[in-house]
């Protein structure tokens, strides 16, 4: 039930992030997550749990995941978009919270449902859509850094050549 | 764990309507539902019940709701509002939610959560606040006389008698 | 003046929700209903009803609803959505509420409208357009399914049959 | 059931204009509007119509208004504000919608639910709360001077003085 | 300048109604006013006046328009639209506002900018985009029907078969 | 009609910038701007002008500003705030927009109405509110400060200042 | 690094406008700006720099921008769009904020991320997208004419022939 | 420059939690932010540090944090929120927003401001005010406890006893 990614020479096949999404609907947000996850080779598995349709096995889930090797569990959800609170109540690891862009409201329906959480169960929410879904995996990656000098000099990596393109872009234009 | 109601004679003590909330704060929104519940003579349980600190107590509950014998469920929740959705996942009786007002977003943030459930899972809901805690009881009390001729009646009486108390709230004004 | 529907067997022919809507341009969202109502073998009749450009046959509807034999009516209007309320006024049947998406502001005036009866007149609001749509369907049946047995079974399975289709996506996404 | 207005000499008796709110807790709002109809000398009756809990009363009002003398109706409701266009579903006359304020909203439900009417049903709108009370007076005013040249230099000169305080405030200022 | 409509026999040539729009980009929804006074045989002028490109346009019109002839004044505008207000700024005559969608922010913009005027000045402010467009076309007919019997009557007949088409597509919905 | 200001020595008596707004109900808050300029040692004028109230001295006032040796126009107004863009329509001198807080709206009325010019017209808008007010006083010295190096060199002091106050507010919170 | 402009004769080669944006795709956007400075004769330097990205390059950008011999600073971004504040934070030279229109929220979040700056440090904010990008040019333009009699000359024939064409487009809708 | 905490027996007096604020009037706030973090045995450093008037001291604080043996970071700010987006842009440890309710568009700006961050650079934001405040402390607690087997077994104790104060509450509420 885990999709290894070979990328990064020398990754450890233990997969420590899980990107959750409420329906098949929420894939072509969520695959952003996991492309940029794979590009900065970190392993992870992705299921739909639907917060309404599952909630038993969206308990399960939650409370099982830290004693299942998982350190980070990115959630993306659209609409009274329940999954990453649901699945924050239900464990102490941190949640990052994808606010999935919808038809009617776009998406700020799903921010406020994500974001506006009560005291005593956060969840830490990124951008709605695409950019929050791609921020996701490097979030996920900046918590996994704090303890990874590794994945912390990866990552700075990944931002300097992020700076670069963004400076040859500038580059272009003046052309 | 029920609270009985004797003001309207005859009234069996079978308890048949559940009233939720997130969290005690809750409570003075919710007592003008508890207020209009007693004033049409339906019994209820009121319950705190948290669905990010108690997600199990959740489930257990609504996975039970029917079999305990109640026949609808009012959920009043504020913020990031996961409660009623979440106790309509797991049950399918008809369960009736209240937006609480929040300090920061005046409720928006409650309503959107509670309404914008996806397709599959819904929850009926009721105005942001008072009036939407009044409201529920009204509400709840429709759906129990659907199958109930006598307190069908009731309700119409109600409803009659706050025609003639708006009517003469005019007249007042005339004068 | 009834529409009727064999697809579940030994399903009675006593129409007991009507579907109203405030045009016939909402006819491609609130025909989810009737398709959801039809799957769950509910007979219903449908009807426009312009509250404003047809007052008083709406009046005329709503206080004989409940002696037309009539339990749940669901009203779907956009904009300055008038409809559902309107219908709550004049009867003590559940009137459940949906929220047509609206080309200039995407249905938030619609939702509106709708959900923010005051005190006295409640309408149970569901999402906005086509989750909305549907699951007032759904919500008719929860609301029959208090009094119905069997309607409360044939709910549950199709919230089973539900819960394994999600599953089922969700292992389609894994390969 | 009619208030008299001597202010202005001459003014004839005829009521022309009707000031109706939907609950007696408008009035401190509504009040606005009669306070500067009084300064207008426009005689005017005012009503509480509660569209949600006297519907019949305000299809009877909206239907016999022309033939009972009225030129203008100016309706004030808040919330899921209905009552403005139900009055204007059953007349012809102009019907003037003051958006209430409301403690949750603000009142951009009352704007909304007012204003966004479908084609074929029109009510002129004006702004939430006081500054809108007032001015569906002088709209009122307006309207009643298109045929009405004395009103009309009343209405002018009532503009002549306004500006003329508004020049004297600025002096104030600059000293 | 001025446009003739012979549709309605005997309609007298007299403009009573001018239509003003900020950019013939406006042209689009603002034609939906104007076809909608063709059907109710009532004469106008239509006119581009910039409130931000035209400023001294805008008040020679305004100030003179009663002098004109003119009985009523609809004015389209978008965004930060200026053009109702200032010309109800200058003219005592009733002066319609028609917020125009706009590409950003979908017409709240314009919404907000036309009817939230001051204390002194009111704009009677109709929905966003085409139904507001031609809706100002029925309202402004409803403001010259004040003192027009016949003109009621025409109203009154539009209004009967707008019922009736209503009528009629519900009876087709059946079918 | 001029407010000189002699806190800063030499500072030439000419007026450069004028501080108008909607109504002496926005003093309040516009008197942050004057204060601002104040410490800055910018001579200012300070006038109520109405957009609504008074168009046509508005006009006057912007047709003349640059002549009358004004470079810098404050306008400050709420709710419909068409102060500061009819001004930017009569006037090529920069015009500082200053959206007021709005009992009803908060604001975003006055925000929207204010920010949202049609291309041609531009308002250099602020923030609402307070921050806005003495904001519009720093920019309006931006602007003067482009061609003087004086003035520049106050205005960095003022920030340097600035700077070393947020600097020792922070040092107070450690302690 | 500078684009020159000859359109306009006699125009001197200093470039006294900085057009920045967050990222290259906002140069469809902004391209309204440089287009309209260039009917404007007036000269600009174009430049990417992401506040997200090239933090410190802004900093070097912004600190060094009055010695560089700029006089205004246009900065275009989206969502939390901070480069315009950013910019604002580290110079006295004015600086014109154009919100670009977002994918998910239209550009209110950026808007409101511009606009709503602190006490202290300012950002001259124009409309979202297209009409902001132009109109940010023309309140650059109003920025340097403040000085230059030339420059104002010209600003004013521009405005003129907006007028004229705004009069033929009116013209041409009567016919 | 450092906070130490000795509730907790046995915590190292290593700090891992910056905590820092735009303005000492966002300390009422923030408070409740490391009033949490004491509650965890949690050390922490606080400062003010205003992204507008300190940018050069932000960006040092920035690209040193992970150096200075800093994990995570929480930063407070309201309106146009750009303290914790430019601290991300700095660092590659994980950076907590905490949009700071404001007094004119109760935080929706600040929540916006800090949420919409571009592809490329996350922050994760909580709810908007005290909530908000308190959770950042329980996620910044989750981050750190994912490398740290005590500290998460202390945050599963604080969420049970947490439960626990939620059942007893709603133990009250019964009698």
């Amino acid at each position: 039930m885990v999709d290894f990614d070979q990328q990064v020479e020398g990754e450890m096949a233990m997969t420590k992030v899980a990107v959750i999404m409420g329906s098949t609907s929420d894939w072509p947000t969520m695959q952003l997550t996991t492309t940029q996850l794979d590009q900065l080779g970190i392993t992870y598995e992705k299921r739909v749990i639907s917060a309404h349709r599952m909630p038993k096995q969206l308990l399960d889930f939650a409370e099982n995941a830290r004693n299942n090797g998982l350190s980070v569990i990115i959630a993306g959800a659209g609409g009274a978009a329940h999954l990453p609170g649901m699945i924050a109540a239900s464990t102490t690891l941190p949640v990052i919270g994808v606010p999935i862009k919808t038809r009617t409201l776009s998406g700020i329906d799903s921010l406020l449902s994500i974001v506006q959480m009560p005291s005593g169960v956060p969840v830490g929410t990124v951008a709605i859509g695409d950019a929050g879904a791609s921020n996701a995996a490097l979030y996920a990656a900046a918590i996994l850094a704090v303890n990874d000098a590794e994945l912390a000099e990866r990552l700075a990596d990944y931002r300097t050549a992020q700076t670069e393109r963004a400076l040859a872009s500038g580059e272009a234009l003046h052309e």
